[in-house]
């Protein structure tokens, strides 16, 4: 049983790798939902989304979001009645989010709506998301408070991050099985995704960091910075916002109360010292994932890291 | 001030025409909510919404319902997730229905929501649902009680008319200015509509009746029956069903109590007599609008029945 605490792009492309070579359903993903929005009424969770997105081969990988061959005619028409319509949802998109509101306004969790909506289209891992409370990342830049998508979507991540919070982590419990599934696994994965806005609400519910400091599980997480680069995303950015390095040592600290090893790339090898001085192991691998060859040798590396 | 009663398309098209022919600022159409009904969690009103579509150039003339040149990627899509499409509501459409259902999930009225919508779609009239209550026109056939979109078109009308049901009417109060539009109006039009199961919905709203019976405006209703056949839909079965010819004098009865001017076809001029014999007066011209002249040669007609 592997536990995998997932954001958004880069866990998804990692599961690709993942899902082929373990069995899938001995796979859980817990899923970040601090990106959780609500547009025009519906619920919309990107992380979850692209995620079963592209484990169910549907996912517009050019675009980082979305559908394949999606079409935009809903949201077009929208705008006409005078909605914002910068978060771009394709019309096939749409109709996830809106089973999972007609579902969640029906008594539904959102655990539940994921789990019907992800057999609907075929997703053999189970996916959960951390908590069914509201849980919504807001980021402070010199503008104030945000919330994420406008920061992330609308703003393209302009300005200096001042800080991240977590709206209603205190109020938050786990999702039906989230811990146990983290206490029970015989290896837990952090996904290559960014520390600060996709892991960091997922560590921010209640227990969830307990339950990586005591389960006997080896917790075993793959850097998403690459050469002092983010792969994707703006995480390079926001962690030298928030005055710390760009790099692989950063991964290590942020964890580094609960993970046992770190898989970083083969061009940040020189940092493995810092990292082991953390009392952290280092496997150094390639971590670039542009090929399902590539995704599968990185999945069985960083399992085999996990001695599972 | 002129107010309408309308039912659907046939109300629409007839609308086409009055409001070419007067101003259409001071014209209330009071729209049948009785169809209404919940898909996917989205509140659909599809005769207000293809009066909406009419007035707006955007209707599907053809097809009879939804926008001309809609697409259907949303309904299509959302089939995968287990519902029943055979509501088949175009990407455009649904632009409509989740707005409004956002609006109303806000806290607006059905009445507001639909005032804003029509305004964002340039319509000059105002539209007023006749009740912001629930109202729910069920049908009764051989196969029990059906929903009244299950019934009109998922089963296509098929089956023996045992009873028309207004759930709800017992409860439901008129819209805000309802009543007012109908006994300050200087002209009351009834549309050629369904008198079953368009039209018997405005009418079932408590105080409607009493305000078409006590205003001092003259009511004129336009039949929508042709030589003993609806031009559009089932209404001369339907009344054919409950026992009643399927011609213009069967719509005479229904509205006797408050109806000063039936216009008929000149193709049914024969049926004047027993229509006048109600105490209903008639005026005979050419009722089928396939044309916007037709339309507008209608409204005219209309307009001057009316003495308005």
């Amino acid at each position: 049983l592997i536990t995998v605490l997932a954001g958004g792009v880069g866990a998804a492309r990692f599961l690709q790798g993942l899902l082929a070579v373990h069995r899938p359903s001995d796979i859980t993903i817990i899923s970040n939902v601090g990106d959780d929005a609500e547009f025009f009424g519906l619920h919309v969770s990107p992380d979850i989304d692209i995620v079963l997105y592209h484990l169910a081969g549907l996912s517009d990988e050019e675009r980082g979001f979305g559908i394949k061959g999606d079409t935009f005619t809903v949201i077009d028409a929208i705008a006409r009645y005078g909605y914002d319509t910068w978060f771009r949802l394709g019309d096939r998109d749409l109709a996830t989010c809106i089973t999972r509101s007609d579902l969640m306004r029906r008594g539904r969790t959102l655990s539940e709506a994921t789990a019907e909506i992800a057999s609907a289209l075929l997703v053999p891992a189970r996916i959960i998301p951390v908590t069914d409370d509201r849980l919504r990342t807001k980021i402070r830049t010199d503008e104030g408070l945000l919330d994420f998508q406008e920061y992330f979507v609308h703003r393209r991540t302009e300005g200096h991050l001042r800080e991240v919070v977590f709206d209603g982590a205190d109020k938050a419990v786990p999702a039906p099985s989230v811990i146990e599934s983290i206490t029970e696994a015989s290896a837990v994965i952090i996904t290559p995704s960014n520390p600060l806005v996709s892991l960091g609400p997922v560590l921010s519910v209640r227990g969830v960091r307990d339950a990586l400091k005591s389960t006997p599980a080896r917790v075993v997480a793959v850097s998403p910075l690459v050469g002092g680069r983010a792969l994707k995303g703006p995480a390079d950015r926001m962690l030298r916002d928030q005055g710390m390095e760009a790099n692989a040592v950063s991964i290590a600290r942020l964890y580094e109360d609960f993970l046992d090893v770190l898989v970083i790339d083969q061009v940040d090898k020189d940092l493995k010292p810092q990292i082991e001085a953390l009392g952290v192991e280092v496997v150094v691998t390639d971590t670039i994932m542009s090929s399902m060859e590539k995704k599968c040798a990185l999945a069985r590396t960083v399992i085999k890291a996990a001695g599972a």
